[in-house]
């Protein structure tokens, strides 16, 4: 039973691979920047989300897609309030996205006039790191309350990204909290990849950030 | 293929239960409470835990099992540190600790000599909610930063617990956090569960958690 839990799992992560090549190969073909973002519950992923959208559009025409365990739409409906063309996929329990229901989520956008499609991971440390979805940029979001020693106790995720945020600097005055600390445990996993400090309360850093992801857009 | 993991999934969770059922008989007979503590990464679960023995040891003979994903010792080094056997988990990566793990976690402590067993689960608020340990009491330690919208994002680990504590609630001040909110998201999905808001950093909140506690222990 062990052998043949082994090899299924193999087959999703491998076919799940396949689709999240061809969600790029479809991206591409638009033009489109695709970023996916993972993190602790309650890290601030859908507040960055919300706070990016304000600063970057209309100018960058986004799109979003919503990853959510639960039916409900707290997120989809904050982003939908700003104008912004958002599917909530619901993986019913589930702990991560996959390269399938993002491809289907691609495919209930209207992607015609979009620069930029924002993903929200479901909120976890662990399962998501497994999973390629087709983007051109991972990342994760931090946050100061969860403490300066993450990139030890969960260093799968921390490695295969592209830039990571840290979010809610702005309580860094009521929380312990080692910047030199954690960005060294950063640094052994993932040498070399921006970190972006910010506050979704003060808007501190977010220019640094949005002007980061600026640089990625095609043609922009 | 599908078919083939669908009854592999059920075999394991069944599997799971009958040794869960065998840890609870394994602490019954020697008169030990076991607690399993689940939460989002950085919710507070180890300084819950390191505050719970000052306050209850040595009255209460202590053990601790510690789960991590990553070969670390960042957690059991501080329990350690304060005298209580301690034995790690290392999940290789995986996103829970199930009913196995927790039987050689018990075997290998000397619990001759103990009344509570606190078991510290994998940080992530979906996957652990699916199997079950073989504890007497389950328990979600939610924190004030992550946000009062959580019962109704991850409704599936909120259902199943004995208890629920909310730590941090010292950052109230300075985070829009509704209690109300977050009570009645609670209400909804496991009405009458006893609720311990409480404070690693001024104490709030402790005497009334590990006064039900010592409630809970067989003979105490």
């Amino acid at each position: 039973m062990v052998i043949s839990k082994i090899q299924i799992v193999e087959n999703i992560l491998s076919a799940n691979d396949r689709i999240a090549e061809e969600n790029l190969e479809y991206l591409n073909a638009r033009n489109i920047l695709a970023v996916n973002i993972m993190a602790s519950p309650g890290a601030g992923k859908t507040s960055v989300i919300l706070q990016t959208i304000r600063l970057l559009s209309p100018d960058i025409r986004i799109a979003v897609i919503e990853g959510d365990t639960a039916p409900v739409t707290i997120d989809s409906d904050k982003v939908s309030h700003l104008g912004i063309p958002v599917t909530q996929i619901n993986t019913g329990g589930n702990c991560h996205l996959d390269a399938m229901m993002v491809r289907k989520g691609l495919q209930h956008l209207e992607l015609d006039h979009t620069d930029l499609v924002i993903i929200e991971n479901i909120g976890n440390l662990i399962c998501p790191a497994s999973f390629k979805l087709g983007t051109h940029i991972s990342l994760v979001i931090a946050s100061v309350p969860e403490g300066d020693d993450k990139p030890y106790k969960y260093p799968g995720i921390y490695r295969g990204i592209d830039c990571l945020i840290l979010n809610k600097i702005d309580l860094l005055p009521y929380i312990d909290f080692n910047q030199d600390y954690f960005r060294k445990g950063i640094k052994v996993l993932n040498p070399g990849i921006p970190i972006f400090p910010i506050s979704c309360k003060t808007l501190e850093g977010f220019d640094a950030w949005t002007g980061w992801l600026h640089t990625k857009m095609p043609g922009k």
